[in-house]
């Protein structure tokens, strides 16, 4: 009997681990809160209103409106998908399909863009950021890489993940202005520091794709909803790797509930950011751990221990990220902003374990 | 500026039309009813209690042990998409990457199999049925043409999608015997005939692919849950072609809760047979129509004034399926069953139409 699977699909991993359920978790960037009181009143009010028998239908223009109208877009300049990882994925599909074409992105970064790749039968080229350098992209060298490999895409992910670190919107758009290929920026992080978005000169730039997702800022993780902003021709045809109804109703009209209050998440916004900062500079008194500058609703760092210490946090029900002898990663650690008083019991555990160390 | 995409998707088409509000909507095979009002307030309470800021993490896990359990199957027996249309979209990719790996499928049949296999780069072959044969599959003269064709996968929508036929189970297992390759059997509408069911031998065959969905007989379309049964191999496999997160906690939650309580849906499932069943033996009243004998949830008939009366329909608010001149179905007309009281009127108007037409 033949059972003649596509090559690469033996080279994806396979993902069906249950993740434990820590007490506190701070390992997945997720927002540290459940929804704002008045906008799961409005989300139930309306998820009981839904016809769950009717495929979706205006659901999705209805969001895709609402999300264009707010940068002076039209619906059509709008792309929505699965958590941003579906636009992801698409937009790979979309430039992948064959060995000679490449897709590069810094590195280290979002940890699926190489799976993406895969699937997508391109090669995947990581241009190395440098520990050194506090992993800091240097515009001039990545044109330059980018010029050398010739790709058909090019993926930056603005600020980065799991780095923390920020690319000057000036510098995107010097990118944009001189790779001749595709380019995708990947703004999963981008509320928690919103000077830096190039949403507002995205129609400059024809050969521009823009990702954005409601999984961190608006914690929707559960709900799987993410966009893409572009020209209406780029949409028009990455669209097509969609197929019809593959987004739901219940994530597009709670998305579109999120959205429409979208107020109702800046104080929690600005206190996310706060509680970074509030970290960053209680880890920066302690010895040994050196903390990185990051423009996320996370903390990225190195420790000599990272290891040790991350197996002494899991014995206290706290999950982080820790990312081993990763290459480019050796010792780092990265934790998303929990609740002040989540942030209070990780960073007690963390004095702790290092007292204890030294 | 070099913006260049995988050739196939220009030839893949664009969906962003937003559906008429049709009053009377019987065009999409949906159930003709919302949720039973039990369901629908368990589901809204199980809603309520979603922690929509986490990433989605057991209920995948969750729903397929209830669905594995239900069929004296593992749960790594059994894949979950976002609709079975998104099973079909990742099987279709897994044997597809390459001109020279074809698909064959029983034409015509569920619409989107020639895209998907598009998107797959994969060869969609077809294989046709005649009017003149009531579309029905003679399975040794397509067992034939398999091996003349030496496919990658096999497919076959059981019962048929749109002509309404049923293939007997004994012939499934028959082709699943005589095919070297892998089968994926499209069970969308087998909540309308289990008999025919392959469910309970599927493990007798490694080449074996169900898939099934929540769209039709649990009236869930708006969720977009599928799953497909496989072995373990085949599922792990297979799985790899999916994301991490690709399924979102609302709809597994609601797809859970149906499920759990699928007695519920037993008796609309019987009443959708037999409005079938009536609307069937009316319309055979009718001279001129020609109405093809079906096992699902929808009436599939040939009228030479097929195009004339769809038009009339619309005019009275009631959206049919009719497909215009489409090779093999000039003059076809698909009619999914509503409410009793919905199915009174456009068989009215049907009458009427007709009568007049004389």
């Amino acid at each position: 009997m033949s059972f003649n699977t596509r090559n690469v699909l033996s080279e994806i991993p396979s993902y069906d681990v249950v993740e434990k359920d820590w007490p506190i978790k701070v390992n997945a960037n997720e927002c540290g809160m459940n929804l704002p009181p008045m906008v799961a009143e409005r989300v139930m009010s309306r998820l009981s209103r839904i016809a769950f028998n009717r495929y979706p239908n205006e659901q999705y223009l209805a969001l895709t409106e609402a999300i264009g109208r707010s940068f002076g877009l039209q619906p059509d300049n709008v792309l929505l998908g699965s958590g941003s990882s579906e636009i992801i994925e698409k937009v790979f599909y979309a430039f992948g399909g064959g060995r000679d074409r490449k897709i590069v992105y810094p590195w280290p970064s979002f940890s699926m863009y190489p799976i993406y790749a895969k699937a997508a039968e391109a090669e995947g080229v990581a241009f190395e950021l440098s520990a050194d350098d506090n992993y800091e992209l240097d515009p001039k060298k990545f044109i330059d890489f980018v010029k050398k490999e010739n790709p058909s895409l090019v993926v930056i992910c603005n600020p980065n993940n799991p780095t923390g670190t920020v690319i000057k919107k000036s510098d995107v758009e010097y990118i944009a202005q001189n790779v001749d290929c595709a380019l995708l920026i990947d703004e999963a992080y981008i509320d928690f520091d919103i000077s830096e978005s190039v949403t507002d000169v995205l129609l400059k730039y024809p050969n521009m794709m823009i990702a954005r997702t409601f999984s961190k800022a608006f914690g929707l993780a559960s709900a799987r909803v993410g966009y893409m902003l572009a020209s209406k021709s780029v949409v028009d045809i990455i669209g097509r790797a969609f197929m019809p109804y593959h987004m739901n109703v219940l994530s597009l009209v709670t998305a579109d509930t999120a959205f429409t209050m979208r107020d109702e998440f800046i104080p929690r916004i600005n206190m996310m950011i706060s509680e970074r900062k509030r970290m960053e500079s209680e880890l920066k008194k302690i010895d040994g751990i050196k903390v990185y500058e990051s423009n996320t609703n996370f903390i990225f760092m190195n420790y000599d221990k990272a290891v040790q210490l991350n197996e002494a946090l899991e014995g206290q029900g706290i999950g982080i990220r820790s990312f081993g002898n990763a290459p480019l990663l050796t010792n780092c650690i990265r934790i998303s902003m929990g609740t002040r008083e989540e942030n209070d019991v990780w960073l007690k555990a963390v004095m702790d374990f290092v007292e204890a160390s030294v």
